[in-house]
Protein backbone atom coordinates (compact mmCIF):
# COMPACT_ATOMS: atom_id res chain seq x y z
CA UNK A 1 0.00 0.00 0.00
CA UNK A 2 1.63 2.75 -0.67
CA UNK A 3 -0.53 5.92 0.62
CA UNK A 4 -2.22 5.05 4.22
CA UNK A 5 -4.60 7.05 6.44
CA UNK A 6 -2.69 6.28 9.45
CA UNK A 7 -1.09 9.33 9.96
CA UNK A 8 -3.67 11.48 8.34
CA UNK A 9 -4.99 13.92 10.96
CA UNK A 10 -8.81 14.17 11.00
CA UNK A 11 -9.50 17.64 12.86
CA UNK A 12 -7.99 20.90 12.90
CA UNK A 13 -6.89 20.12 16.02
CA UNK A 14 -4.65 17.14 15.14
CA UNK A 15 -3.28 19.23 11.63
CA UNK A 16 -1.95 21.91 13.76
CA UNK A 17 -0.19 19.84 15.98
CA UNK A 18 1.57 18.35 13.18
CA UNK A 19 2.54 21.57 12.04
CA UNK A 20 5.97 23.58 12.79
CA UNK A 21 5.17 27.32 12.02
CA UNK A 22 8.51 28.32 10.04
CA UNK A 23 10.09 31.75 9.31
CA UNK A 24 13.77 31.14 8.16
CA UNK A 25 13.99 33.34 4.73
CA UNK A 26 15.61 36.42 5.43
CA UNK A 27 13.81 38.25 3.28
CA UNK A 28 10.57 38.09 5.47
CA UNK A 29 12.39 40.42 8.09
CA UNK A 30 11.73 39.80 11.95
CA UNK A 31 8.40 41.26 11.44
CA UNK A 32 7.72 37.83 9.94
CA UNK A 33 8.54 35.88 13.47
CA UNK A 34 6.50 38.68 15.67
CA UNK A 35 3.46 37.72 12.86
CA UNK A 36 4.27 33.82 13.36
CA UNK A 37 4.58 33.87 17.50
CA UNK A 38 0.93 35.25 17.47
CA UNK A 39 -0.30 32.41 15.02
CA UNK A 40 1.77 29.72 17.02
CA UNK A 41 0.00 30.70 20.02
CA UNK A 42 -3.37 31.24 18.72
CA UNK A 43 -4.12 28.09 16.53
CA UNK A 44 -1.54 25.90 18.68
CA UNK A 45 1.27 24.97 15.88
CA UNK A 46 3.50 21.99 17.32
CA UNK A 47 6.81 24.68 17.17
CA UNK A 48 8.25 27.54 15.74
CA UNK A 49 10.95 27.01 13.77
CA UNK A 50 12.81 30.46 13.51
CA UNK A 51 17.03 31.53 12.76
CA UNK A 52 19.55 31.04 15.76
CA UNK A 53 20.04 34.65 15.97
CA UNK A 54 16.11 35.07 16.98
CA UNK A 55 15.84 32.53 18.96
CA UNK A 56 16.66 34.36 22.42
CA UNK A 57 14.87 37.07 21.65
CA UNK A 58 11.79 34.98 20.72
CA UNK A 59 11.79 33.11 23.61
CA UNK A 60 11.75 35.72 25.65
CA UNK A 61 8.29 36.46 24.19
CA UNK A 62 6.28 33.12 23.56
CA UNK A 63 6.11 29.88 25.55
CA UNK A 64 5.31 28.42 22.01
CA UNK A 65 7.73 25.39 21.16
CA UNK A 66 10.98 26.72 19.77
CA UNK A 67 13.33 25.34 17.45
CA UNK A 68 16.38 26.37 15.08
CA UNK A 69 18.20 25.38 12.12
CA UNK A 70 21.94 24.36 13.11
CA UNK A 71 24.48 24.93 9.75
CA UNK A 72 21.87 26.10 7.39
CA UNK A 73 21.24 25.01 4.77
CA UNK A 74 24.39 23.61 3.62
CA UNK A 75 25.31 21.90 6.76
CA UNK A 76 29.10 22.05 5.81
CA UNK A 77 30.47 23.13 9.26
CA UNK A 78 32.44 20.67 11.22
CA UNK A 79 30.85 18.64 13.60
CA UNK A 80 32.26 20.01 16.79
CA UNK A 81 31.30 23.31 15.68
CA UNK A 82 27.50 21.93 15.18
CA UNK A 83 27.61 21.04 18.22
CA UNK A 84 28.46 24.44 19.85
CA UNK A 85 25.84 25.66 17.50
CA UNK A 86 23.43 23.00 19.07
CA UNK A 87 24.86 24.23 22.88
CA UNK A 88 24.03 28.07 22.01
CA UNK A 89 20.41 27.15 20.31
CA UNK A 90 19.66 25.08 23.49
CA UNK A 91 20.96 27.98 26.24
CA UNK A 92 18.88 30.44 24.28
CA UNK A 93 15.43 28.64 24.44
CA UNK A 94 15.57 26.78 21.56
CA UNK A 95 13.60 22.78 22.50
CA UNK A 96 14.39 21.05 19.20
CA UNK A 97 17.48 21.78 16.79
CA UNK A 98 16.94 20.77 12.63
CA UNK A 99 20.77 20.17 11.96
CA UNK A 100 21.60 20.25 8.06
CA UNK A 101 23.45 16.74 7.36
CA UNK A 102 27.10 17.60 5.58
CA UNK A 103 25.43 17.36 1.82
CA UNK A 104 29.41 18.24 0.87
CA UNK A 105 30.43 15.05 2.26
CA UNK A 106 27.32 13.01 1.29
CA UNK A 107 28.24 13.61 -1.83
CA UNK A 108 31.60 12.85 -1.74
CA UNK A 109 30.64 9.59 -0.30
CA UNK A 110 31.96 10.28 3.28
CA UNK A 111 29.47 8.49 5.14
CA UNK A 112 30.92 7.31 7.35
CA UNK A 113 31.78 10.91 8.24
CA UNK A 114 28.02 11.34 7.90
CA UNK A 115 26.57 8.74 10.04
CA UNK A 116 29.61 10.17 12.90
CA UNK A 117 27.92 13.41 12.54
CA UNK A 118 24.22 12.36 13.30
CA UNK A 119 25.52 9.74 16.08
CA UNK A 120 27.67 12.69 17.70
CA UNK A 121 24.85 15.20 17.28
CA UNK A 122 22.27 13.12 18.69
CA UNK A 123 23.63 11.70 21.23
CA UNK A 124 25.14 15.24 22.18
CA UNK A 125 21.30 17.01 21.75
CA UNK A 126 19.53 14.36 23.56
CA UNK A 127 22.10 14.97 26.61
CA UNK A 128 20.65 19.11 26.78
CA UNK A 129 17.51 17.13 26.74
CA UNK A 130 16.80 19.07 23.31
CA UNK A 131 15.11 17.01 20.20
CA UNK A 132 16.57 16.76 16.93
CA UNK A 133 16.10 16.31 13.61
CA UNK A 134 18.13 15.69 10.44
CA UNK A 135 17.71 17.69 7.07
CA UNK A 136 18.71 15.41 4.58
CA UNK A 137 18.36 18.10 1.67
CA UNK A 138 16.58 15.58 -0.46
CA UNK A 139 16.54 17.30 -3.73
CA UNK A 140 20.62 16.85 -3.94
CA UNK A 141 20.79 13.21 -3.10
CA UNK A 142 19.72 10.20 -5.20
CA UNK A 143 17.26 7.23 -3.59
CA UNK A 144 20.03 5.05 -2.14
CA UNK A 145 21.97 8.04 -0.06
CA UNK A 146 18.26 9.33 0.83
CA UNK A 147 17.42 5.56 2.34
CA UNK A 148 20.56 5.16 3.94
CA UNK A 149 21.48 8.68 5.76
CA UNK A 150 17.42 8.07 6.92
CA UNK A 151 18.59 4.24 8.01
CA UNK A 152 21.75 6.02 10.15
CA UNK A 153 19.01 8.93 11.41
CA UNK A 154 17.08 5.79 12.82
CA UNK A 155 19.52 3.98 14.32
CA UNK A 156 21.19 6.57 16.25
CA UNK A 157 18.21 7.38 17.59
CA UNK A 158 17.48 11.11 16.20
CA UNK A 159 13.73 12.48 16.44
CA UNK A 160 13.34 12.91 12.89
CA UNK A 161 14.42 12.78 9.63
CA UNK A 162 13.51 15.87 7.75
CA UNK A 163 13.40 16.26 4.03
CA UNK A 164 14.95 19.59 2.83
CA UNK A 165 16.16 23.14 4.01
CA UNK A 166 13.01 25.16 1.21
CA UNK A 167 16.55 26.82 -0.17
CA UNK A 168 17.89 24.05 -2.92
CA UNK A 169 16.92 23.17 -5.67
CA UNK A 170 13.06 22.03 -4.77
CA UNK A 171 11.33 20.90 -1.53
CA UNK A 172 9.97 17.57 -0.56
CA UNK A 173 8.35 15.20 -2.78
CA UNK A 174 5.78 12.40 -1.99
CA UNK A 175 8.62 9.98 -3.28
CA UNK A 176 11.33 11.23 -0.85
CA UNK A 177 8.73 10.30 2.10
CA UNK A 178 7.87 7.32 0.66
CA UNK A 179 11.88 5.76 0.39
CA UNK A 180 12.22 7.29 4.15
CA UNK A 181 8.91 5.55 5.47
CA UNK A 182 10.06 2.65 3.48
CA UNK A 183 14.45 2.33 4.97
CA UNK A 184 13.27 3.45 8.55
CA UNK A 185 10.12 1.50 9.30
CA UNK A 186 7.10 3.10 10.87
CA UNK A 187 8.53 3.92 14.29
CA UNK A 188 10.78 6.57 13.37
CA UNK A 189 9.63 10.11 12.99
CA UNK A 190 9.40 12.21 9.63
CA UNK A 191 8.94 15.91 8.88
CA UNK A 192 8.13 16.83 5.28
CA UNK A 193 9.62 20.30 4.32
CA UNK A 194 10.32 22.61 1.54
CA UNK A 195 7.56 23.93 -0.91
CA UNK A 196 4.45 22.57 0.96
CA UNK A 197 2.04 25.35 0.49
CA UNK A 198 -1.69 23.46 -0.20
CA UNK A 199 -3.57 21.72 2.03
CA UNK A 200 -3.91 19.05 -0.59
CA UNK A 201 0.01 18.74 -0.07
CA UNK A 202 -0.10 18.36 3.16
CA UNK A 203 -2.83 15.94 2.86
CA UNK A 204 -0.61 13.65 0.62
CA UNK A 205 2.71 14.34 2.67
CA UNK A 206 1.10 12.96 6.07
CA UNK A 207 -0.86 10.12 3.53
CA UNK A 208 2.70 8.71 2.29
CA UNK A 209 3.92 8.55 5.69
CA UNK A 210 5.17 12.07 7.11
CA UNK A 211 4.56 12.64 10.71
CA UNK A 212 4.93 16.32 10.92
CA UNK A 213 5.54 18.87 8.28
CA UNK A 214 6.81 22.28 8.31
CA UNK A 215 5.77 25.21 6.38
CA UNK A 216 5.47 29.17 6.27
CA UNK A 217 2.03 29.14 4.53
CA UNK A 218 0.67 27.05 7.43
CA UNK A 219 -2.48 29.51 8.40
CA UNK A 220 -3.70 28.58 4.44
CA UNK A 221 -2.62 25.01 4.76
CA UNK A 222 -4.96 24.77 7.81
CA UNK A 223 -7.66 26.28 5.95
CA UNK A 224 -7.30 24.44 3.17
CA UNK A 225 -7.09 21.19 4.64
CA UNK A 226 -10.79 20.02 5.16
CA UNK A 227 -11.86 20.60 2.11
CA UNK A 228 -8.70 18.57 1.21
CA UNK A 229 -8.95 15.66 3.27
CA UNK A 230 -13.10 15.94 2.64
CA UNK A 231 -12.48 15.50 -1.01
CA UNK A 232 -9.11 13.12 -1.38
CA UNK A 233 -9.29 11.18 1.76
CA UNK A 234 -7.19 7.96 0.91
CA UNK B 1 33.86 58.37 -14.89
CA UNK B 2 31.60 55.11 -14.41
CA UNK B 3 34.63 52.86 -15.67
CA UNK B 4 38.68 53.01 -14.97
CA UNK B 5 41.04 51.11 -15.98
CA UNK B 6 43.10 51.83 -12.32
CA UNK B 7 42.57 48.46 -11.19
CA UNK B 8 42.22 46.49 -14.60
CA UNK B 9 44.84 43.35 -14.14
CA UNK B 10 47.48 43.77 -17.80
CA UNK B 11 49.24 40.24 -17.31
CA UNK B 12 47.98 36.59 -16.54
CA UNK B 13 50.49 37.31 -12.89
CA UNK B 14 48.35 40.45 -12.62
CA UNK B 15 44.88 38.52 -12.69
CA UNK B 16 45.09 34.70 -10.98
CA UNK B 17 46.34 37.05 -7.83
CA UNK B 18 43.39 39.11 -7.92
CA UNK B 19 40.68 36.11 -8.56
CA UNK B 20 39.76 33.81 -5.42
CA UNK B 21 39.41 30.21 -6.56
CA UNK B 22 35.97 28.86 -4.98
CA UNK B 23 34.47 25.44 -4.32
CA UNK B 24 31.54 26.09 -2.33
CA UNK B 25 28.61 24.00 -3.69
CA UNK B 26 28.12 21.27 -1.77
CA UNK B 27 27.35 19.26 -5.62
CA UNK B 28 30.88 19.66 -6.62
CA UNK B 29 32.06 17.45 -3.87
CA UNK B 30 35.56 16.69 -2.03
CA UNK B 31 37.26 15.87 -5.39
CA UNK B 32 36.36 19.78 -6.69
CA UNK B 33 38.39 20.91 -3.92
CA UNK B 34 41.21 18.74 -4.45
CA UNK B 35 41.12 19.73 -7.85
CA UNK B 36 41.11 23.08 -7.02
CA UNK B 37 43.98 22.62 -4.56
CA UNK B 38 46.21 22.30 -7.64
CA UNK B 39 44.82 24.61 -9.66
CA UNK B 40 45.45 27.04 -6.88
CA UNK B 41 49.26 25.97 -6.75
CA UNK B 42 49.54 25.57 -10.42
CA UNK B 43 48.39 28.92 -11.51
CA UNK B 44 48.70 30.98 -8.36
CA UNK B 45 45.57 32.18 -7.33
CA UNK B 46 44.73 34.71 -5.02
CA UNK B 47 43.01 32.25 -2.38
CA UNK B 48 41.58 28.98 -2.30
CA UNK B 49 38.14 29.78 -0.71
CA UNK B 50 36.42 26.36 0.48
CA UNK B 51 33.31 25.16 3.13
CA UNK B 52 34.24 25.23 6.91
CA UNK B 53 34.63 21.38 7.43
CA UNK B 54 37.14 21.15 4.61
CA UNK B 55 39.67 23.85 5.94
CA UNK B 56 41.59 21.97 8.21
CA UNK B 57 42.40 18.66 5.67
CA UNK B 58 42.88 20.94 2.73
CA UNK B 59 45.39 23.28 4.95
CA UNK B 60 47.39 19.77 5.62
CA UNK B 61 47.93 19.04 1.69
CA UNK B 62 48.29 22.44 0.17
CA UNK B 63 50.39 25.52 0.84
CA UNK B 64 48.10 27.58 -0.72
CA UNK B 65 46.28 30.82 1.03
CA UNK B 66 42.74 29.41 2.21
CA UNK B 67 39.63 31.44 3.00
CA UNK B 68 36.40 29.85 4.56
CA UNK B 69 32.73 31.45 4.67
CA UNK B 70 31.52 32.06 8.08
CA UNK B 71 27.27 31.22 8.91
CA UNK B 72 27.22 30.88 5.50
CA UNK B 73 24.94 31.83 3.21
CA UNK B 74 22.20 33.50 5.63
CA UNK B 75 24.33 35.31 7.73
CA UNK B 76 22.02 34.29 10.34
CA UNK B 77 23.82 32.93 13.36
CA UNK B 78 24.15 35.16 16.73
CA UNK B 79 27.37 37.37 16.75
CA UNK B 80 29.15 35.50 19.60
CA UNK B 81 28.85 32.03 17.19
CA UNK B 82 30.25 33.79 14.47
CA UNK B 83 33.29 34.35 16.51
CA UNK B 84 33.39 30.86 17.51
CA UNK B 85 33.49 30.04 13.85
CA UNK B 86 35.62 32.37 12.95
CA UNK B 87 38.51 31.24 15.87
CA UNK B 88 38.14 27.53 14.38
CA UNK B 89 38.69 28.32 11.03
CA UNK B 90 41.97 30.24 11.78
CA UNK B 91 42.50 27.64 13.92
CA UNK B 92 42.03 24.82 11.21
CA UNK B 93 44.31 27.09 9.13
CA UNK B 94 41.94 29.94 7.02
CA UNK B 95 43.64 33.06 6.98
CA UNK B 96 40.67 35.07 6.00
CA UNK B 97 37.15 34.40 6.85
CA UNK B 98 34.09 35.87 4.35
CA UNK B 99 31.68 36.51 6.78
CA UNK B 100 27.96 36.81 5.57
CA UNK B 101 26.13 39.64 7.42
CA UNK B 102 22.77 39.10 9.22
CA UNK B 103 20.74 39.36 6.40
CA UNK B 104 17.32 39.44 8.14
CA UNK B 105 18.48 41.85 10.30
CA UNK B 106 19.27 43.97 7.86
CA UNK B 107 15.88 43.64 6.09
CA UNK B 108 14.55 44.28 9.34
CA UNK B 109 16.12 47.54 9.77
CA UNK B 110 18.71 46.61 12.43
CA UNK B 111 21.24 48.48 11.14
CA UNK B 112 22.85 48.99 15.09
CA UNK B 113 22.83 45.47 14.84
CA UNK B 114 24.37 44.97 11.88
CA UNK B 115 27.23 47.81 12.47
CA UNK B 116 28.05 45.59 16.14
CA UNK B 117 28.65 42.58 14.26
CA UNK B 118 30.87 44.28 11.67
CA UNK B 119 32.97 46.20 14.64
CA UNK B 120 33.22 42.82 16.56
CA UNK B 121 33.94 40.39 13.99
CA UNK B 122 36.64 42.51 12.10
CA UNK B 123 38.27 43.52 15.36
CA UNK B 124 38.46 39.61 16.61
CA UNK B 125 39.36 38.64 13.38
CA UNK B 126 42.45 40.88 13.03
CA UNK B 127 43.39 40.06 17.10
CA UNK B 128 43.65 36.50 15.41
CA UNK B 129 45.83 38.06 12.67
CA UNK B 130 43.02 36.94 10.23
CA UNK B 131 41.80 39.14 6.99
CA UNK B 132 38.03 39.46 7.00
CA UNK B 133 35.51 40.33 4.41
CA UNK B 134 31.71 40.89 4.66
CA UNK B 135 29.37 39.07 2.60
CA UNK B 136 26.43 42.04 2.08
CA UNK B 137 24.43 39.97 -0.36
CA UNK B 138 23.75 42.53 -2.84
CA UNK B 139 20.52 40.75 -4.54
CA UNK B 140 18.75 40.65 -1.26
CA UNK B 141 19.25 44.63 -0.43
CA UNK B 142 18.30 47.75 -1.72
CA UNK B 143 21.29 50.48 -2.93
CA UNK B 144 20.81 52.65 0.15
CA UNK B 145 21.59 49.48 2.24
CA UNK B 146 24.31 47.91 0.54
CA UNK B 147 25.54 51.78 0.68
CA UNK B 148 25.28 51.98 4.25
CA UNK B 149 26.25 48.70 5.44
CA UNK B 150 29.56 49.15 3.01
CA UNK B 151 30.15 52.63 4.67
CA UNK B 152 30.41 50.02 7.69
CA UNK B 153 32.92 47.67 6.67
CA UNK B 154 35.02 50.49 5.52
CA UNK B 155 34.62 52.61 8.99
CA UNK B 156 35.49 49.40 11.08
CA UNK B 157 38.49 48.91 8.59
CA UNK B 158 37.32 45.49 7.48
CA UNK B 159 39.31 44.30 4.75
CA UNK B 160 37.23 43.64 1.96
CA UNK B 161 33.10 43.96 0.96
CA UNK B 162 31.98 41.11 -0.69
CA UNK B 163 28.74 41.23 -2.83
CA UNK B 164 26.98 37.61 -2.65
CA UNK B 165 27.18 34.09 -1.74
CA UNK B 166 26.31 32.90 -4.99
CA UNK B 167 23.10 30.81 -3.39
CA UNK B 168 20.93 33.97 -3.33
CA UNK B 169 19.01 35.43 -5.83
CA UNK B 170 21.60 36.87 -7.85
CA UNK B 171 25.28 37.22 -8.21
CA UNK B 172 27.14 40.22 -8.26
CA UNK B 173 26.24 43.14 -10.57
CA UNK B 174 28.13 46.05 -12.48
CA UNK B 175 25.68 48.60 -10.59
CA UNK B 176 26.50 46.79 -6.76
CA UNK B 177 30.56 47.73 -7.19
CA UNK B 178 29.70 50.66 -8.66
CA UNK B 179 27.09 51.68 -5.24
CA UNK B 180 29.81 50.00 -3.02
CA UNK B 181 32.79 51.66 -4.44
CA UNK B 182 30.84 55.38 -4.51
CA UNK B 183 30.23 54.48 -0.91
CA UNK B 184 33.37 53.46 0.83
CA UNK B 185 36.27 55.23 -1.93
CA UNK B 186 39.29 54.28 -3.50
CA UNK B 187 41.23 52.52 -0.69
CA UNK B 188 38.55 50.37 0.62
CA UNK B 189 39.15 46.75 -0.61
CA UNK B 190 36.12 45.32 -2.66
CA UNK B 191 35.13 41.77 -3.93
CA UNK B 192 33.33 41.00 -6.42
CA UNK B 193 31.89 37.24 -6.46
CA UNK B 194 28.65 35.40 -7.61
CA UNK B 195 27.78 34.48 -11.26
CA UNK B 196 31.11 35.99 -12.33
CA UNK B 197 32.20 33.25 -15.36
CA UNK B 198 33.75 35.21 -18.39
CA UNK B 199 36.71 36.86 -18.98
CA UNK B 200 34.75 39.64 -19.91
CA UNK B 201 31.89 39.53 -16.70
CA UNK B 202 35.57 39.76 -14.84
CA UNK B 203 36.83 42.64 -16.82
CA UNK B 204 34.04 44.65 -15.99
CA UNK B 205 34.06 43.90 -12.55
CA UNK B 206 37.49 45.56 -12.20
CA UNK B 207 36.53 48.00 -14.50
CA UNK B 208 33.79 49.03 -11.90
CA UNK B 209 36.00 49.14 -9.19
CA UNK B 210 36.80 45.45 -8.04
CA UNK B 211 39.75 44.50 -6.26
CA UNK B 212 39.65 40.96 -6.38
CA UNK B 213 36.88 38.66 -7.80
CA UNK B 214 35.50 34.92 -6.26
CA UNK B 215 34.66 32.10 -9.35
CA UNK B 216 34.27 28.48 -9.43
CA UNK B 217 35.36 28.83 -13.15
CA UNK B 218 38.63 30.39 -12.58
CA UNK B 219 40.52 28.97 -15.37
CA UNK B 220 38.15 29.76 -18.19
CA UNK B 221 38.14 33.27 -16.35
CA UNK B 222 42.03 33.37 -17.09
CA UNK B 223 42.14 31.76 -20.86
CA UNK B 224 39.57 34.41 -22.22
CA UNK B 225 40.93 37.23 -19.72
CA UNK B 226 43.10 38.24 -22.73
CA UNK B 227 41.11 38.46 -25.02
CA UNK B 228 38.43 40.58 -23.36
CA UNK B 229 41.28 42.80 -22.30
CA UNK B 230 42.28 43.06 -26.10
CA UNK B 231 38.83 43.93 -27.35
CA UNK B 232 37.29 45.73 -24.88
CA UNK B 233 39.82 47.42 -22.58
CA UNK B 234 38.32 50.52 -21.64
Amino acid sequence: MLLSDRRIPKTQEELVKRIDHTVLKPEEGFQAINRAIEETEKYGFRALVIPPWAVKEAAGISRAKIATVISFPLGHDPIDLKKVQVERAVGDGASEVDVVINIMAALSGRLEYINREIVELTSFAHSMGAGIKFILETGSLNAELIASISKMVAEAGGDFVKTSTGFGSRGASIEDILIIRKAVGEKQGIKASGGIRTGLQALLMFAAGADILGASGSIRIMKEYPQALSEFKV
